[in-house]
């Protein structure tokens, strides 16, 4: 284990997790789909880069479904109660590659803030976090939450922090739908937004599997409602959860590519009927089985549940796409897609792209040439950090604005 | 209810299940995976039209994963066992708009023949059935079944008819897999082969999708390893299963033009934390439930497993999908295809010609444009009656194999 540990690197060297508290009875933080106010609200968060004397060069970093705030570095240890699933695999950043001095989101010009989602497991306030009320986990009480909770949690972050507007927000797959959320609801505290393999809606096949992940963790014995903390997690469904939405994320060439010849019925199936015989369902279930050692079922459900309660329209009250992006007129977009993304097709970035340009919003729409899949924007920086670079420093489209007005 | 019943119709009027019984103690059925023999095995089939007396007009027809021997006419009684998964939509034949006088498969002309799956659960042999030894149901023990056994049952049958050589064999789906699989280790036994949406390897895509399906049924706390006759059956499981294969069966258009507008949270359901809020969520959930009416958890189980071990090469021993059909030059095939078709691919089909022709086998690929998906097979019988009917005739590849020879 330590000899694994030690051999990770990163440019940025270990970096700690902090943490923020901004609700409390007085001021109590609002729950879109929720009567009941709730406090306080904790954001678990990273940085990285330094503030400038203008509050200028942040960028706001949104983070993925099963993502975390440590974006970049090490980081072995976030918080006693937290480590239990902070498992080795979490310690290097999950966008280690793309932030640091001179990489995509360059440490040397940006302060970077990555937070851990409202409803997560990480460190932020969520269904495991003891309620004071109780003194009991949150548990199944915890409210429903939205992508605009989420996002609405970080701009206190942002308060916190004094800064007016964002150089950029950026973020992807449903850190690119929180990174849209954001442009679109706060239109005058960001300039720069970059949304990879994203969208503005839910698609049908992506209701359709997430409809199943949720019923395969409701349905564990162990569930329970959610209140599950004081005995055993509902492991088997949370497993079958990710099993499903595994195949999503990475080509199925990359899947057979990365699935070892070795066939392996995990400790948990040994009383099963069915054999595993085919190197993919063992590949798949292994991807199950480990996600359960590092993640909670609860906030899955919760953020599962925010994604099929997506609704961009609803939360800004526009009648549209193109006049809710009017508003953002005075921004830049990057849009990424990526090719064979079983995720986030095609046609939902180019709805996007459409969006913006009625609205007469400058953007660049890239399409990356992959062969992995969505998941390509985590482990192909050389895929995006040219573009995502040009873009930040305000080159491209400030030039085919001008273009476009001249 | 008797109202609904009441406006059945068929051009076969009402029709019977039959029961073969063919192995004993001294001669056991043998299946492939098992060393253990099996006795006795019982078939539930159906026949239409009248076998002449050259027994040279028969056609045999496999069902596909969840359908029966009942593929035409009106039958609202199997037997007292079966009766209680005989539900009202099992009364009319699945393939009843294809199967009577002047129809597809003329019922004036052939002697149609269509038993349930051994390891099925609608009358032949299946965990359901009674163990003769214990006098409990076979349950978990019930052997291992491959397509090859359920073709091999099916022969035994064909041999009580004392029908040597069958004028075709059809199917749909896995119906297709099992036409393929007759065609190929009986070469000898059969002129005309039908093979709709299918073909000759489980995809990546399928293998994963029948993993999930297995992992939910297993998962559930009520399977209990398939020992579950005394007690609560799987129901939660097997509904997640049929909403994870659902999808796969008719295409998200369809979907959505089917379901409902109202959106409804099911009984069992009713204490859930997540709330459907959407119709195709509402739709994809009630053909879950609706399935566990009529279906066994086991069966759907063995058989989900049997298209997992779906070997043509292992069982025929041949080295390649041309040399198996070298065996099959005598034979006569019609493949179709069904453009949408998110459970069987056109490449799998395109792979199923390219070793038919490459092998000097007659056939024609007719590709059906559908908007509906997989299940078009069995819901658009004006797609495929004229390719049917005229193919049965012995016209078409019999013109085509003589141009090629000259």
């Amino acid at each position: 284990m330590d000899d694994t540990a030690s051999q990770i690197t990163s440019d940025l060297g270990e970096v700690k997790t902090q943490f923020f508290t901004f609700a409390d009875e007085r001021r109590p933080f609002n729950f879109r789909r929720e009567q009941d106010s709730f406090w306080p609200v904790t954001l678990a968060y990273e940085t990285y880069g330094r503030l400038n004397a203008g509050k200028s060069n942040a960028i706001l970093l949104f983070h993925a479904l099963s993502g975390s705030q440590h974006a970049a570095g090490i980081n072995r240890s976030v918080r006693e109660d937290i480590d239990k699933r902070w498992t080795e695999e979490m310690h290097i950043g999950w966008w280690d590659e793309f932030i640091g001095p001179g990489k995509a989101l360059d440490t040397d010009q940006y302060f970077v803030i990555c937070a851990n989602y409202l409803g997560g497991c990480y460190g932020s306030s969520g269904p495991a976090s003891i309620n004071p009320a109780t003194g009991q986990p949150y548990a199944k009480d915890f409210p429903t939450v939205m992508f605009s909770d989420i996002v609405d949690s970080q701009v206190h972050l942002l308060d916190h922090f004094k800064i007016k507007k964002l150089h950029a927000v950026i973020g992807g797959s449903l850190g690119g739908l929180c990174a849209i959320n954001f442009s679109a609801r706060y239109p005058d505290r960001v300039e720069a937004v970059v949304s990879i393999a994203s969208g503005v809606e839910t698609s049908i096949q992506q209701r359709i599997s997430n409809f199943e992940q949720i019923t395969a963790i409701e349905d564990d014995k162990h569930y329970k409602g959610g209140n599950y903390y004081e005995g055993h997690p509902p492991n088997r469904g949370l497993a079958l959860a990710r099993m499903i939405s595994h195949k999503n994320y990475i080509s199925l060439d990359a899947m057979e590519h990365r699935a070892k010849n070795t066939v392996i019925q995990p400790e948990l199936d040994k009383k099963k009927w069915y054999w595993i015989e085919h190197k993919v369902e063992s590949y798949l279930r292994k991807q199950g089985l480990e996600f359960v050692e590092r993640f909670d079922a609860n906030t899955y459900l919760r953020i599962v549940d925010a994604w099929q309660k997506f609704d961009l329209l609803g939360d800004t009250g526009a009648s549209s796409f193109v006049e809710m992006f009017k508003a953002c007129s005075a921004q830049r977009h990057l849009v990424f897609t990526i090719t064979d993304d079983d995720c986030f097709s095609l046609k939902q970035q180019e709805q996007l792209c459409s969006g913006l340009q009625e609205a007469g919003v400058p953007f660049q729409h890239v399409i990356v040439h992959s062969l992995k899949g969505h998941d390509s924007f985590l482990v192909e920086p050389e895929l995006y950090t040219a573009s995502i670079a040009y873009f930040l420093q305000g080159s491209g489209n400030r030039d085919a604005a001008k273009r476009a007005k001249a």
